[in-house]
C-alpha cells in the first residue's frame, strides 16, 4: 500500500551495464533474490555506505575493494544481510566476490558484494555457489526492473527511476533502483540503491557528485528513525555515451548534478512512500532557522516523533503534538513567539499558542490528504531543510513484530 | 494492562500535608479531574520542570511563584494541559491560583498550578470556578490515592508510594503520587509527580536531594522518546516529623537521599510499568562505558528504536536490531569486537557477532518474560547506566492514534 508509488515503468537502459536475475533460494518465497550488475571495461564507481559501528561483513568487503581496484561487477543478494556474522561473515562475502570473478573472469577485488535481509544469520554459501554461474548467462541491458524487484524485502513495490540529461550534446542516461522500507533514516539505511550512468567522470568528481546528491536524497528520508548496518548507495559512470570526461565544475557537471539529483530524490522519495505501514507521505519543512544543524534537528524531531506519527495515522490535526516536538528540539534561545506552525497552508500555530484564525476544520481537510506538509518557520535566520517521513501504523508494528514468523 | 504493577495501597499520611480531589467535568468522563495539595505553614519546596521550549502555561506560572514565595498550595487538573494556550492561558492559570487563593485566604503566588491533558485547548474556568471553593472542604491527610487517582490521564493505573526513614531516632515520612503513560523520555516528560515529606529540609539542599534524585528516575525513563510540554516533579518538606534540619552532606542526608531515591524509582518505574500500550517492563543497562555521557546514548538509541520495541512486542529474540541500534549510537571508535551484548544471562553477541555458544531458544526464552534486561558491556571504561522502557504494541499506536476521538 504504498502511498501515490505504482511499479515503475520504462528504466532506460545505460551504455555499458548489463543485469541479471535469478532466485536461488536465500528468501524463502522462491522470488529472485540474487542480482548481478556487470559494468563494462573503464567504468568508474563511488560509494556512500553506512556510519554504523556494526556495518555489515558487504559493507567492510565492498569499501576495501573499492579501493583497491576498479569494479566490473556488482554482486547483491536479498534476504539475508551477512551482518553481525563475524569473521565468517566476512570470509563469506570475500568467497562470494571470489566466485563471481571465476565466473567473470575478472579478480576477485574487482567485484563488490551487497546484502540486505534478516542480520545475524550466515548466508547460504551452497545455494549462491549453485546460483552464481547462471547469472553471467541471463546478463541484459534492459533488465533494470527485474533487478528491482529482486533486491526488495520488505518493499511493496519496485523502485527505479531513469534521467536523461544533454551535456555538449550528447545524450547522456542516469538509472538507478533502490531498495528498503524499515530502519530508514539520515546517515543511509536497510537501504541500498544502484545508480549508473554512461556520462564519462572522473572518480573524484563522481563520489563528490555522490555525496552531494546523497546529502539532498537519502539523508533526508526517515520513516522509523533506525539505521541499518547494510546501507550502501553505488553510482557507477561508464563513460559510454561518448560525451567528453566531467572532473570539476562546469556547465554540463552542473546538468549532471541536476539529473543524478533528480533520480536520486525520486528513489529516496520512493522508499519513504513504501514506509513499512505508511498510509501518508509527509514532507517536513523547516524555514528560517539560524543554522542548518538546528533546522535539521527541529525537522527531524517532528518526523521521528512516535506521536505526531500516530496523529498523522488517525489524520488527526492534533497540531500541539507538533508543538510539543519543536520545543524539545533542542534550539537554543528559541523565542516561541516568534514560530509559525503551518499544515499545509493553514496556520496553526503563531504566537506561542493557537493561531486565532484557525479552527479545527481546516487543519481536519489538510490532514486527510495522502501527501501533505508540515511547515515550521523558526524566524532565526535564512536556513532551511526540507525531510520526508510516513505515519506510524498499526501496519508498522504488525510488519515489523512478525518479520520473522 | 499495566506490567506487574497494580493498584498501590498503605500511602502513609505525611504530617503537614492534606489533599483533596473534586470531579470539576474537566474530563469528559465525569472523574474526579481536579486535585488540592495543601501544605502547612513553613514547608519548603523544590521543583523540577520540563525542558520543552513551548513549556505549558501552568510550568511558567508555578515556576514563577516558587521563586516568589513558600508555596502553601499545588492546584493540578488533569484532562487538560493549558499548554499552547498563549497569553490566554498565563492568564488562566494565574485566574486559577487567585480562585484558590482567595479559598484557602493565601496569596496568589503560594498556589503553584498544574496541568495535564490535551494541548492547545483553553482551560474551561467556569467549571474550575465553580469546583476550587468546595475543595478546601474536603482536604484530609489520608487521601493520596484519591489525589493520585485524579491526576490521570491515559494511566490505566494511580501510582504512588510511601518510604520511611530514621533520621537521628526521629521515624520520617515520605509520599508521593505520579501521574504518566506516553511521552515520557528523559528531562520529564507527560510526567507529573508530587512528593512529600515531613523531614525539616534546608531550601537549597532540599532543591539539590529532589534534582539528584530525579536524576536517577524520572531522568531514566523513556516509553516513546517524546518529551510534553508540561512534566514538573515537585517535592515538599514539612518538617513536622520534628527531625533537626537537613542543609548538608551527613548520616542522615545520606539516608533521607536514599529513602527519597525509592520513592521516585518505584514512581518512575511505574510510568513505565504503566506505558501506553506496554506488554514488556524492559531494562536497558549499558556497562564499562568510557563516559557517562556515551553510555546513556547508548542505552536511549535501544530504548528508543522502533525495532527493537516491535522485537519485543512480538517476543522475538531479534539481537539484530539491539546490534543495529548500538552500532548507530555515534560512540567514537568503537570496538565492535569487544562489545557483549546480553539478553538476561544470555550472551548473544561477542567479537562482532553472533556469540558460538548462542541458540535461539535460548533468547526465546528471555524475550517470553515480562520483565527482562538487555545489557550491553562496551568494554571501554567505567561508567554505567541503567535506563528502563517498554516495547511498541499495536495497543500504543490505538491508544496515540485515538487519544482525542
Amino acid at each position: 500500500m504504498a502511498v501515490g508509488l505504482s511499479r515503475p515503468d520504462n528504466i532506460h537502459p545505460v551504455n555499458g551495464v548489463q543485469l541479471a536475475s535469478v532466485s536461488a533460494g536465500i528468501k524463502n518465497d522462491h522470488k529472485p533474490d540474487l542480482v548481478l550488475i556487470e559494468f563494462e571495461a573503464g567504468t568508474v564507481c563511488a560509494g556512500v555506505f553506512t556510519r554504523n559501528a556494526f556495518s555489515a561483513a558487504p559493507v567492510t568487503v565492498a569499501k576495501k575493494h573499492l579501493m583497491q581496484a576498479r569494479p566490473r561487477a556488482l554482486l547483491i543478494n536479498s534476504g539475508n544481510a551477512n551482518a553481525g556474522t563475524g569473521d565468517q561473515g566476512l570470509q563469506d562475502a570475500e568467497a562470494c566476490c571470489a566466485m563471481l570473478a571465476s565466473a567473470l573472469s575478472c579478480s576477485q577485488d574487482e567485484v563488490l558484494p551487497f546484502s540486505t535481509g534478516v542480520i545475524g544469520e550466515y548466508l547460504p554459501m551452497d545455494k549462491i555457489e549453485a546460483a552464481v554461474p547462471g547469472l553471467a548467462d541471463r546478463l541484459a541491458a534492459d533488465a533494470w526492473l527485474d533487478a528491482a524487484d529482486a533486491i526488495m524485502t520488505t518493499d511493496t513495490v519496485a523502485k527505479a527511476c531513469s534521467s536523461s540529461v544533454q551535456i555538449d550534446g550528447v545524450e547522456v542516461t542516469i538509472s538507478g533502483i533502490a531498495k528498503g522500507a524499515g530502519m530508514i533514516r539520515p546517515d543511509m539505511a536497510t537501504m541500498l540503491a544502484f545508480i549508473a550512468t554512461d556520462a564519462a567522470v572522473s572518480a573524484d568528481w563522481l563520489q563528490r557528485s555522490l555525496e552531494s546528491g546523497v546529502d539532498v536524497s537519502f539523508n533526508r528520508i526517515s520513516v522509523d528513525g533506525d539505521t541499518s548496518t547494510n546501507d550502501a548507495c553505488m553510482l557507477a559512470a561508464t563513460g559510454a555515451s561518448g560525451c567528453r570526461t566531467l572532473a570539476g565544475e562546469c556547465d554540463g557537471s552542473v546538468r549532471f548534478q541536476q539529473a543524478l539529483n533528480e533520480v536520486l530524490v525520486q528513489l529516496a522519495q520512493a522508499i519513504v512512500r513504501d514506509g513499512e505501514g505508511a498510509t501518508k507521505f509527509v514532507t517536513v519543512r523547516v524555514e528560517s532557522a539560524a543554522s542548518l544543524d538546528e533546522a535539521s534537528r527541529v525537522a527531524y524531531t517532528v518526523a521521528h516523533s512516535p506521536l505526531v506519527k500516530t496523529a498523522l495515522f488517525a489524520s488527526d490535526p492534533n497540531w500541539g503534538r507538533i508543538l510539543a516536538a519543536v520545543g524539545r528540539a533542542g534550539v537554543d534561545d528559541l523565542d516561541i513567539s516568534a514560530v509559525g506552525i503551518y499544515l499545509g497552508d493553514v496556520c496553526i500555530v503563531s504566537k506561542g499558542g493557537r493561531d486565532p484564525r484557525y479552527e479545527e476544520s481546516m487543519g481536519q481537510a489538510v490532514m486527510q490528504q495522502q501527501e501533505l506538509t508540515i511547515r515550521i518557520v523558526l524566524n532565526r535566520g535564512s536556513e532551511q531543510i526540507s525531510v520526508w517521513t510516513t505515519d506510524l501504523s498499526y501496519d508498522y508494528v504488525k510488519i515489523n513484530a512478525e518479520y520473522r514468523t
